[in-house]
């Protein structure tokens, strides 16, 4: 319902030509797709469906193609190539891209891969790797159009026809001194418009501010969204510029980031969704264990007080209300605080202000739904007593849920923990055992 | 700690200037701010500070400001403003902008808008307008330059020249036939390398398709994304070109599209995080209540063996587990599902694999942690019939789990109800309650 049109006319044709074992045909549809959408089909295809496509690639769109794979498939289909297979795969990419692949593969392979290109690219290349992929300086590519303040605009394009094509993404030239100091951006839709008698000093813009090689991958994609950018230069400590990020990759980030935060409060970390089943199975078992041991635990709770529950045997039908309320309550807050971090949010004068809302909020919904639980309970079981306790154990647990909601991913963050990843479960784990303890160890107090 | 170094620097100065009450300087360094910036810091303020901040703006950064605001908040900005400053607000803006605001409004106050601009802006407004904002033609500006394919480049070099700016992100020129009917883009960066007495239709792409004005707004970022596309030119039925989608409005779509995936899990639809607690705590308590509701339902299955429990008061103990398990392994499922959804991956022809996928894999899960509890229990309460019990009902639980969390979105979704805010709750009530029914059950047969 979500697909495009077109590939899926072609994908369906292609399903044919696969099923009626004609590949030549399967061939040439495949060969008739941008590298995108056969990249799309081939995601979005069982393993087994993928390995065939992948086979069918014709020789010139393969490089294209795996680049626009996601990155564990991308390995997957690169780790067991020859290293003049993957140096000429890499040669046809732009050098982001192929920093991209280099990074993931093992270091020794690697090395061979780029000892085999030719040395211009590959000291391009060895630039960007020289950043971890995460910072400004491993999104960046080196292939930008520099040109100096004093020229007129009728020199540069002079210069630029020189060229047979720009660097993919080109909107700005890049003005820097004789230094390669970063000075501003020429838009190329200016040197159009303007007069080719002025100089580039004149038309440049120097309110786009360069980005630091050393900025993380996230802040890149914050101050691309904020200002919308096209493009950005990316310099060094000392002004010298390195290279220009292009939006194509910044999205990229955006939407890694974005899955991040989706799958791992799942314990699903960059899962891919049509993995085999070998594959997916132990990283679910793990989760589910780390879960059990959490349940175990809250059961060791509910252990303590079985004189109590004999007794009075509504506790066991009413626990899971609390338990589950304050699970809830939590997890609003914690992906209230989740969601702030990932888009930049959050800062130290905010913080505060931030657990103080969440804080008032449980306090006004603990209130609001002990009185509900209160009466339901105290009708439903015909004890007010019962009323009261679940009504006190639900204020105490949402009130819980909110502090630990919205103040645990702060303080995972200064420890340098995953707040998405650990979150998730300390903040479970922390409703439930607090729901179970405070609501059968009140109706102990009060019934024993 | 995330946020960008120079704003936060300004940010500090600025909230000097509000401490000190030299409100003079505060105008000043808001003044100097970049529109995202500065929206920015308005975003990220707690409710007092963002009105004294919105009321700082200087006039001329006003428009441009309060574009960048998400649309809660500039909804709440222009809401009370006089249809004659709203005018001015949006005849600084492109019209995809404009229309972005304008459709937010109520109609009365947009007609009265719309009477006060002039006629050709007027016209081109009513144009987007006439669209929803959530499909291509609702994303599109108008401003298009167009060329005809017969004229030489240099031609078009002149032509560009009598523009004083081209309109943001223009990548490329249109080419259109005399019926302005759509043929193929020509880059304007082949303009400036190309020799200028080259005919348009030599150098123009035609492999870039338009863009369908009803096409939806998630396929579009989908389509951009995986061509790397910075602008499309959008058309109607007949082919004739309406305008042109530029990457900053679908970099707005995907981000809203994974904050969508991200808050409505937990209930949170498109909530600020930086409400008021007033405007949160009646959204966040119909979340609460929903889920009062499902474990009112799941603790009536418990009541109904409120016998065997006092018989095994080790049953209250243990049930707990099994509902938190399945609750984790559907959610999980759903996860997976919905995620996949998002990035449109689902088809028809490959839904039915994935369901089949994640009930393999509950089944694998399922039978390792059948085991794993069985013999926890049978060891700590002596009991290997419980331990029996137990691992049935977790098999069936997480098999349960699996088939609800891949197959409820998929069914969700043919129904038209949103498969994410519906999901959590329908996939958590379930194992809950399968949880709790087959666990109980199985030990009433046992022990009854």
């Amino acid at each position: 319902m979500n697909s495009p049109i077109d590939p899926t006319n072609k994908t369906e044709r292609l399903e044919l030509a696969l099923r009626s074992e004609t590949p030549g045909d399967a061939v040439a549809i495949l060969a008739d797709m941008s590298p995108g959408d056969a990249a799309y089909l081939i995601v979005s295809s069982p393993p087994d469906v993928r390995n065939i496509l992948l086979g069918l690639l014709a020789p010139e769109q393969e490089a294209l193609v795996v680049n626009e794979l996601p990155e564990e498939l991308r390995n997957a289909a690169l780790i067991n190539r020859a290293p003049e297979a993957l140096a000429k795969i890499v040669g046809q990419l732009d050098d982001d891209d192929s920093a991209d692949i280099l990074q993931e593969l093992p270091e020794a392979i690697t090395g061979r891969v780029l000892a085999i290109l030719d040395e211009q690219y590959r000291s391009r290349l060895q630039t960007v790797l020289s950043f971890p992929e995460d910072v400004a300086g491993g999104l960046m590519s080196t292939d930008t159009i520099n040109v100096r303040a004093d020229l007129t605009l009728d020199v540069v394009l002079r210069y630029l026809r020189r060229h047979s094509a720009l660097p993919p993404n080109t909107d700005n030239l890049v003005v820097v001194n004789r230094n390669d100091q970063f000075l501003g951006l020429l838009p190329i839709s200016t040197v159009l418009v303007s007069d080719p008698a002025i100089s580039v000093r004149e038309m440049m813009i120097t309110d786009q501010p360069a980005i630091h090689a050393e900025v993380p991958a996230t802040e890149v994609a914050h101050r691309f969204e904020r200002n919308d950018w096209i493009s950005a230069p990316v310099i060094d400590a000392e002004g010298k510029l390195l290279g220009r990020i292009t939006i194509d990759d910044v999205v990229d980030v955006i939407m890694e980031e974005a899955d991040h935060s989706l799958t791992s409060l799942a314990g699903l970390a960059e899962e891919d969704s049509f993995a085999t089943v070998w594959q997916s199975a132990p990283r679910r078992a793990i989760w589910l264990g780390i879960n059990l041991g959490t349940a175990l635990l809250a059961s060791s709770v509910i252990n303590l007080f079985q004189d109590t529950i004999e007794e009075v045997v509504a506790l066991a039908v009413l626990m899971p209300i609390v338990a589950s309320m304050g699970g809830i309550a939590g997890t609003q807050s914690l992906t209230i605080l989740i969601r702030a971090m990932a888009m930049g949010h959050i800062t130290h004068r905010n913080q505060l202000w931030l657990v103080g809302r969440e804080l008032l909020l449980s306090v006004l919904n603990g209130l609001f739904w002990a009185l509900v639980i209160a009466i339901t309970t105290a009708i439903w079981f015909e004890d007010p007593t019962l009323g009261f306790i679940i009504a006190c154990a639900m204020l105490i647990n949402l009130v819980t849920a909110g502090l630990a909601g919205a103040g645990l991913p702060i303080v995972l963050r200064e420890l340098k923990i995953d707040p998405v990843l650990a979150g998730g479960v300390m903040v479970t784990t922390i409703t439930d055992v607090m729901g179970f303890l405070t609501f059968l160890g009140l109706a102990a107090l009060f019934y024993g």
